[in-house]
């Protein structure tokens, strides 16, 4: 009936009730602020408030219960026994809900999101036309003029490119200019940018609601020598990183093949984060590719591969493309030019 | 020195771990999506990752301490003896890191929105301001072509305005038309708004991070007997709950103000959410009117109402200002008009 309920059913050890919202829209379609699925054996229940109720009343497969506002109270009070919690995505006072209502509680971490980290043929699609939007919008981006205009402004001009594309911004997008793009999670402000130096552009869009995330460097102007020897040195991580990236890899491999070419350089240490992770309904998603990863890559994961350079006060510099995960390799699913493009 | 943070100190029984980023925001002025902020009697120590360290090191008043990526785990290695933390911000599975780090919690609610729901001179000025931005944003609205449009269309143009008056807009904005204004959470779809129904607008942009939170219904064309008796009944019980708003009244009886209308009139139990939420750094936060509302009105509040009617397959109906709660009554922060309003 539903196939990824059915994957599900085979991995739990409990019923489930399952609270994080990305992962009830992935198995049954419904978008929602507040609402819980719980996954038995036999059914499937659809917990929901009345905001929700008409939406909720038309989703195939499941029982719907229209619930209270507070709807992990009310839960509380309907249901009894052992059941499985999604213990990332419940607060500890919802723990406390829960477990006052008697019931007795499993926590379990990455169920779904391990079924959500491999794509779909359908899903996989959708990730390709978000990246194809944003293959254009780079391309119109580097015709624009960026010196004498805010980061803010730019960041607008992005949203603009990506609905006359068609579709719209997936997250704010990261605008940094000079020595903003310093800071790798800098928001756009209304800074000036200047000649000769780097911005960095983050952004992505979805389709039919999964995301593209791309990251390209631009050049107002001819850069300082240290800059374009640290756009150099980005490039070849990057290319190292992509080279890296197929099943069987481990999140820690395929980060330390990037690492290694940013340390053996004159910029060691300064690539101060993770080389990329899982997108698709979430823009942050499974799987992990860091120091700090505990996964290893499988066929139909779609990661990001996002080496940075940041130096104080100086700018920065971030590369980052979309790659599917195959038996082979990686199938880079981006193909805007990553060359040093020098805008006006 | 920090007047915020020594608020919430006379509020503690223990030592605070705040990881609720709005209110690492409001108490430090610091923007993350991976912080935490330990608030002891005699000094503050702010954790971040790599991505956010220059920026960290630039706030005033604390100790900045850079952590790993995985910021909870490594806090549980740094930390020892009595904690109290978030429990409506921490994960049970963040709870259990902690906890297993040897950490003696303390689960406290509500702390610091307590003091974030009492707003200063200068968060009323920036929401204020954000309101002022609005009024002109759905005047310039009303002045609009709907009839053959998407939903998704006049949603971008929502954007465009927030643009142009020199604001962004603070969430996806609501635009239901027809049958899809039914659904009180409905989010704008590729429906082509047709003559003679009512469209759901509800919006708002932020100014210095606080936020304005309007809806208006506008009508295309003449409507029928029952859209135009639900709009005369919505309007009515959107100027009792105004009415009822001041300080000293609970949640439950503003509620009760406004709902009593409806339930007196021929759309008895149509109105199925709460009347209004507080809003200030987040688009929904403390205090709350509704049926299940736990708090009472104070001075300095800004609070939602927002009463809705819905009516199944034919439409709907909200209608929502930005009220300041006074010792006095409600001071109405929403000047745009609201009688019904027909656009072409």
């Amino acid at each position: 009936m539903n196939a990824r309920v059915d994957r599900l059913r085979e991995t739990l050890p409990e019923r489930l009730l399952v609270t994080n919202p990305k992962s009830i829209e992935y198995l049954v379609g419904f978008k929602s602020s507040n609402a819980a699925l719980l996954v038995e054996e036999e059914r499937v229940c659809l917990f929901a408030d009345f905001r929700y109720a008409e939406a909720a009343r038309s989703v195939v497969g499941v029982e719907f219960v229209e619930t209270e506002r507070a709807l992990l109270k009310a839960l509380a009070r309907r249901l009894s026994g052992r059941l499985a919690f999604e213990s990332t995505h419940v607060s500890y006072a919802t723990y406390e809900t829960l477990r006052d209502g008697g019931l007795e509680l499993v926590p379990l971490t990455g169920t779904v999101e391990a079924l959500r980290a491999v794509k779909e043929r359908s899903e996989l699609d959708a990730i390709r036309s978000a990246c194809a939007i944003t293959d254009v919008v780079y391309e119109r981006l580097a015709e624009e003029e960026f010196v004498g205009r805010t980061e803010l402004d730019v960041a607008w001009t992005m949203a603009q490119l990506f609905h006359e594309e068609g579709s719209l911004l997936g997250f704010e997008p990261v605008v940094a200019s000079g020595p903003n793009a310093a800071k790798p999670h800098s928001r756009a402000s209304d800074r000036v940018i200047q000649r000769g130096e780097t911005v960095v552009i983050d952004a992505g869009c979805t389709v039919d609601g999964y995301c593209s995330d791309y990251t390209r460097t631009f050049a107002t102007g001819p850069l300082s020598d240290e800059l374009k020897a640290a756009y150099r040195v980005c490039a070849e991580a990057q290319r190292e990183g992509l080279e890296a990236v197929r099943a069987g890899v481990t999140g820690v491999d395929a980060d330390a093949a990037a690492r290694r070419v940013v340390d053996e350089s004159d910029f060691a240490g300064a690539f101060g984060h993770g080389l990329g992770h899982g997108i698709g309904l979430e823009i942050h998603e499974a799987p992990r590719l860091s120091t700090e990863s505990t996964d290893t890559l499988v066929p139909g994961n779609v990661v990001t591969v996002e080496p940075g350079i940041y130096l104080l006060g100086l700018g920065g510099i971030r590369i980052e493309d979309d790659v599917h995960v195959t038996e082979d390799g990686g199938e880079n699913l981006t193909s805007v030019r990553k060359d040093l493009v020098e805008v006006g």
